[in-house]
């Protein structure tokens, strides 16, 4: 299980190589939106996403032997990006299982990261099964995207700058909302906080209809979504939080907060107009809950993680020309 | 004059308040273009340009028997909001005139951050001499872009940052493409880099019909623009390099570097794809001429100056759509 030393020991890992990205704000939006929102800017991150940081923990984790096998990975998005890159900045192969629908850029952008990029038929072919024949007929180390502990351990080092960053910056308790899929990133950064900066609160920051965290959370136990809606946050969808994120989560988090797609792309604008950012849907949900969620009335100040920016060129100016909402307003900050 | 010592005096000065922004590269990248692409992201900075350094710098130097008296400025884009943003965290008075033709949001922007904006028409009256008139009346100080030695002290602190930031990556010599307008930022860059790391060359990037400075260093004497044509490049679209900038720039650029707007707005599209940045047309020529001059031909690496990122939505989105430029490659990186 992940605990504060994985991630310290991922941080010093990880020097030099992962990116320590920047904690941005706009005096203009602060004003506009009635109070401080400081954006962690992860879309910066090498691959445009955190996670990189993950898969460079749990590549450089493992020894020497094991290692040199390879890996593998299953993603049709930025956790194969993450494995491809730290891979091949590992000098050792990875191969990624993808569906032959996902979207043409990602499958070039894995490939141009040196991956060997097996594609499957997502009606037709058993993915699992593919994955199984893979690991034992090669040998390879399989990274899951967030039930792994060292995949956890990674992203939470995004928790130790944050904590050091808001340090400078004079604050020293707030709430931390951060966009969650399966929880490997809400999770390490809860971890990281707990030790390092306890004033601060995780909040888990989710689409509707995909709010499984935030209902997971209210129940008390992993609770599923319905499988009938479809979401353009792709990269933060899952079915329920992870089985080794969830009781992290628990100890840790705030109750979770939901957003509309229309406030996920009013806040890609807001990104584009305030912080010269460069957003994908599941990388604003945090920022969409600091602008525009009720449940945050009374909060002067938030932290926002922007975790990805790899998204189409025409779903973007789609987004970024929608009708902006109305923020959510506090008192003046 | 400005020298050294005034840009260190400025850097310590703008502790705590300028932003230090990121050194970006992108893996994918620098193996498509052939070379070692260095991004200094300044359309991060606060007001989404450099200029806010320059203005934060002059204004700190004042006295303050002088500061309380207030500022003025004559610009219609980012020195603007600059000066603005940079009197408002003083705590005194500016007044900024602007042409009533200027965009709607560098207008509101500007009254955003405070300041008092007096519109001008520009084919009407005589900006020179409502400067004079609000300069004698209300005894406001005269903030200049480019030929002040406090705002080239200011945007010499980009030059600090780099030096160290480049000495963490392990590269002391390369070109330093600098977009320039009057030259603020190219003799600021300059002058801090010939003391902190002699290895770098300082090259003015231009769009087409604007190259003045290249022309003025290739003749050895400042030369105009003709004024027939207009750029899309607006934020450094100068007649002339300045007065107090030329003669540092003769003394340490480099020959300097052209590029088309066709260049420039695929540029724009590179910063939106691998760097998941939103530059402006200004703010991107200098990553137009590291991906497209033939005069870089032999160099394996680059660091390059993002500026600004003040763009329009509509801009922004004709320029991400156009067709990508070939790469004018060097060898493997």
């Amino acid at each position: 299980m992940t605990d504060f030393h994985m991630i310290r020991a991922a941080s010093i890992r990880a020097g030099g190589k992962v990116r320590c990205t920047p904690l941005l704000h706009s005096p203009l939006l602060n004003a506009a939106a009635g109070r401080r929102i400081y954006v962690k800017a992860e879309c910066l991150q090498l691959t445009g996403s955190f996670k990189f940081r993950g898969a460079w923990s749990a590549i450089s984790a493992f020894s020497h032997a094991e290692r040199k096998r390879g890996v593998v990975a299953f993603s049709s998005g930025n956790h194969a990006q993450g494995v491809a890159l730290a891979a091949q900045m590992h000098g050792i192969p990875a191969t990624i299982v993808m569906p032959d629908d996902a979207p043409r850029t990602k499958l070039e952008n894995t490939r141009a990261y040196g991956a060997d990029v097996v594609v499957y038929n997502r009606y037709k072919d058993d993915r699992d099964a593919i994955g199984i024949e893979l690991s034992r007929n090669r040998g390879l180390n399989l990274i899951k995207p967030y039930d792994d502990p060292e995949v956890i351990a990674g992203q939470g080092t995004i928790g130790l700058e944050l904590g050091k960053q808001m340090e400078q910056e004079g604050i020293h308790a707030c709430d931390v909302l951060v966009p969650c899929g399966g929880g490997g990133l809400t999770s390490g950064v809860a971890l990281a906080l707990e030790k390092t900066a306890p004033g601060f609160v995780v909040r888990t920051c989710e689409p509707e209809h995909f709010d499984d965290s935030a209902r997971s959370l209210a129940a008390g136990e992993r609770v599923a979504n319905s499988s009938e809606f479809s979401s353009i946050c792709d990269s933060i969808v899952t079915s329920t939080p992870g089985a080794l994120t969830f009781p992290i989560m628990q100890r840790l988090c705030g109750n979770g907060l939901v957003v509309s797609e229309r406030q996920v792309m009013s806040a890609m604008r807001v990104a584009f107009e305030h912080f010269k950012l460069v957003l994908e849907p599941g990388g604003s949900v945090a920022l969409a809950a600091a602008l525009y969620s009720p449940s945050l009335q009374g909060s002067d100040r938030v932290v926002v993680i922007a975790s990805g920016g790899n998204v189409d060129m025409d779903l973007f100016n789609t987004a970024t020309k929608a009708h902006p909402e109305p923020y959510c307003r506090n008192s003046d900050p």
